[in-house]
């Protein structure tokens, strides 16, 4: 399967990317096309209901996920709540003709320093997604206490948790495989 | 397909019970076995961690969730939330060693007085559902002042509505059978 | 000033009954009167609509909040959200003509054997209860980790933590003193 | 007192910025001193943690807020959540070492041509603002259907959903000085 993979973030160190990059790996491992994306190339003003151009990020992103048959966001909480960046996104995506995300699965995932991992943030981005169509998976992995979970190479320092990561993202694109072929 | 449905509320004459009703009559329509239950058959006492034996309403709830292929739920909104009771009946069925939802996917629908059609509510009762497993169904189809939308024959005053209850109904099962085929 | 506390739960060794007896030690310590109350006080059945008469358990709580110038409680998650018992008691309350949690406010805290607290299931039980009116204290104390948290005599064993839930008691009740007096 | 007043839009025919233009208006009437901001004055680029510096739109934000004695804030929903460019101007804020709307009450309100108002969307603001510390004044005023419910001079053509919006700024004003007198 075609993956689209992004973390909704612009820090360059951000645990997300981390995440990301390791959840990409493990696809990869398993054989799928993964299409990891930088959210920075998707560059788009902040939303305005007067500008009628959809701005170019915003296409891209929209192309991006409709050309893949799946599509993993690692998301940081900030506030309890989704990134705005992320929401600034769903807002110019949610007034195309054709919104991207529609009759689409996706699966959410995140990382944090605190004990929480960003856990609650992933509650709230689910839904403006769910509002727009998407079917949402239902197993959020999120990696509590990031600042100590990685080893130099990107993957984690506990195995079992390494072993879910990989169980998450295997049970997720089973079944996105068969929503796909319905 | 096999179809288990119910509204959750023990008011005999709910709106959510009309809803169900109509929506158990559209899928047989199309061909589908429905199991209507009446929530007053899965009577149980309010959660009590102490008591170690789970409660024969809760087991028969799981046992007919367990033995459908889908399963929709009518939801009252209590509060912008869900009912206490539809909580309890989670709260039960969340600690049975094999949660019968887990893996499922449900669809939530609702029918309310008000303007909002109880739409908050479910938002609120997916994340239980969620949380212990569940793929919901993105698009919540909510039934707004209910007082005057049912003709006497239980269909909908307005086709157009009674034509998107139908439209959800199918979608919905069309992407579980493929869910339940992977 | 006069607090009602109650834990949320049934289940006679729960973390949060600990919680709230301490928190109830701490609020007496500053010279308040606390009405410390076991949930099983207030007995009452599933919410039915069709029952025009409140059940006495509910008209008891809703005396014990009425009679007291603030409110604590302790909330266990179950599931992500707020136990069944407490939404079927906001059920029953919300119905009475003269809400008695309408313009007060109300302080909740959690505690978990989780790393997450209970934090989550605070957020889903602040809805209802806002939605009737009450004024919530955003600092919402969470106790993580709780099977190892306590000391034999029901302190924290961790001082800060302990310090923590002071200072959110002592400012709740500073603002709600000024908010009655209003 | 002093008011902080503000849409959270930037398009100009927003019905937001009528109810909170009209709000502004009852709050003068009523000798209130009202900040009446646009939000396009608080210009500022999407969150990047890696950006050292916090943004002069941002500053400014805070400062306005933090020179009043009360905050109202009109809200449009988009998909169900806040619009993102609130979402950003919070991750801005929250990163300052002294969050200006710890410990401030706040006020939120919404207008849309929905049915719904714009509700769910307030609900969603509240989590980020609450999780910063604010109090929120718990009746939120949604004006639903707002396409037809202005007259040409800004006010209300239902006399009756005006004198709530009266009656729940005023209670809210009331609140917040006895809050910020203690």
């Amino acid at each position: 399967m075609k993956v689209f993979a992004t973390a909704a973030v612009l820090r360059k160190g951000s645990f997300n990317r981390k995440l990301i990059n390791l959840a990409a790996n493990k696809m990869r491992e398993d054989g799928h096309e993964v299409d990891l994306a930088d959210f920075a190339e998707f560059d788009m003003p902040l939303y305005n209901g007067d500008i009628e151009k959809t701005p170019d990020g915003a296409l891209e992103l929209a192309r991006r996920i409709s050309e893949a048959d799946a599509c993993v966001i690692s998301i940081p909480e900030y506030n309890y709540s989704l990134p705005g960046i992320l929401k600034n996104a769903i807002d110019w995506l949610s007034r195309m003709d054709d919104v991207p995300v529609a009759g689409r699965t996706m699966s959410l995932i995140s990382a944090s320093p605190s004990l929480v991992g960003g856990n609650r943030g992933l509650w709230q981005a689910r839904i403006p997604l769910e509002c727009m169509g998407a079917w949402l998976y239902p197993g959020m992995f999120s990696l509590a206490m990031a600042a100590k979970a990685f080893n130099d190479d990107g993957t984690l320092v506990d195995p079992a948790l390494e072993e879910r990561l990989v169980y998450v993202l295997r049970d997720y694109l089973t079944v996105t495989a068969a929503h796909n072929a319905r």
